[in-house]
């Protein structure tokens, strides 16, 4: 994840427009990036990377997701196996699940998706998962990994974004990055991922008297707070590059709905150097960071290094 | 860790400036409490917290730091562990170390001294300590732990600094505190802890291009760099709460040595609303934070919740 092959032939994104960060077409590539890999892994090892994604209850939500996780898994060449199970599992039931599945070798990926119903504690279990199965990258010693610059399994989103920032600039050293929100799940590992760009990082969240101001200086903003439209033009330094993490369902007006983000991209578009709309901006690249984070487990358990695969989606511009 | 007894008997710190945050006193006051809180654990289980110090080669520095945290540990009534190894010690030699310390039940918490010889991964050795007994909280689980917020063991000169600026600071959230260097031992953790204090965290580095400019927005300013006399006057926003955790020894005017921090004393004074002095600041934390981890570690290891050893700490006033 340091060089950039001198030949890469990816697509650049946003060649219609440049300032739009096509979060649809680099997870394309990066998911294809993940399907050939998936086939040297066949071929080196006989084996094939299989994820397991666990669902308790019956969230609408969260049905969608795993059946949309499982299919991709399915269609990179990866074995997918669900577990479907009935709100009223208990902790000891799941945790038991977890055992074996960590004890599976067939399984180089486990994920849990949450929400988990309320008799289940989501920190136990999140840990309960094997770390080098853990491609949530949530539990805590992947966490730890994380903080402390040690390779590990890095949260989809958050890595996503990170692809994302690489893909419009080479280097980030010295850039101011302010995010905004500080969740386990983005905001706290995403600040993580920057500094280990070498960006000064400043974290804003509910409690942060300026957010605007503090916005206004980022030369990077990465904004993941669920709140649609905070962040109206005058948050934005004049060139910043602008991630929109939010994601939140609203009323359309032929009566059904669409997504918006945490960004009003219309008043930031003539302001941003680049941006990131929503959809098809972060929401694409969870996905497929998970994909590749599932071969990249499997790959390590297989004792192959293989961390090389996102490379050639950083940048050759200076930026 | 989140209430106060409002009967508290802790003298105030810097009662004769009020200024001056007196580490040294603040320091005394928790190994007191340690000592109070091992007679404690003694009467409860019959048991002593024991602290086992591993020292690998023969820097000066680090034996007089591990001499005197042992000597420290046996002064507040914990059973005191040294293993002195030769600078030839292996890797793998040094691991067994750690595996029987882990093993030991009258072994609580366990301490390698850095830095050691280069022919042993740090990282290794680090994250072979059983996570319960890691009382450096520098191991990846303790890391986690820190990063999302899950109880763990705090790494000793963060927890420091943090105990200090609750003796001046009743409730910090919403404060904007600039952490300036980004080590794995001091600036981020200390970043983390501050965002669990809701504060707004600004990470500076080598690479910011404008420390100046972020520091001076702190309201909460922690140093961290080993640069001395890095912070000068006009690094700081006037009644800001500046943290040095700079400790560098320099020339003195009779011949011999003497500390020196990371900000310019004299300069810093004027403006600051408050500032911990070198030495006597966040120096003497360091140690009385293992000595409390230690005690913490056994009472955890026992099953006892005693998180609450920290409550008198802070201060009472609002900030």
């Amino acid at each position: 994840m340091t060089t950039t092959s001198p030949d890469s032939k990816i697509p650049k994104p946003g060649t219609s427009d440049p300032k739009i960060i096509d979060g649809r077409a680099i997870a394309k590539t990066l998911t294809a990036r993940v399907a050939e890999g998936v086939r040297a892994f066949h071929a080196e090892t006989g084996a094939t990377p299989g994820l397991a994604v666990v669902l308790v209850g019956n969230d609408p939500a969260s049905e969608v997701y795993v059946r949309n996780k499982a299919l991709q898994t399915h269609r990179a060449g990866m074995r997918s196996f669900m577990h479907m199970l009935p709100e009223t599992t208990g902790e000891a039931e799941l945790l038991d699940l977890v055992a074996r599945l960590n004890a599976d070798p067939a399984i180089h990926g486990i994920l849990v998706q949450l929400p988990l119903p309320k008799q289940i504690d989501p920190v136990r279990v999140t840990n309960a998962i094997a770390p080098e199965k853990d491609v949530d990258g949530l539990g805590e010693v992947n966490a730890g990994r994380l903080a402390l610059g040690i390779p590990g399994i890095v949260p989809c989103t958050p890595l996503g974004c990170l692809l994302l920032l690489r893909s419009v600039h080479a280097d980030m050293r010295g850039k101011h990055a302010v995010v905004i929100g500080a969740s386990n799940l983005v905001g706290k590992p995403m600040g993580q991922l920057l500094l280990a760009e070498n960006c000064t990082v400043s974290i804003a969240h509910i409690d942060t008297r300026d957010p605007k101001g503090l916005a206004r200086e980022g030369d990077i903003l990465v904004v993941a707070t669920g709140r649609r439209a905070l962040v109206q033009g005058d948050w934005i330094r004049p060139g910043a590059t602008i991630i929109d993490v939010g994601i939140t369902r609203v009323p359309a007006a032929d009566g059904k709905t669409r997504l918006a983000g945490d960004v009003d991209f219309d008043a930031a578009y003539p302001i941003a150097g680049h941006i990131t709309p929503v959809p098809g901006g972060v929401g694409p690249m969870t996905i497929a960071c998970l994909l590749h984070n599932t071969l990249h487990a499997a790959q390590l358990g297989a004792g192959l290094d293989r961390s090389g695969l996102l490379d050639d989606l950083r940048s050759e511009s200076a930026s």
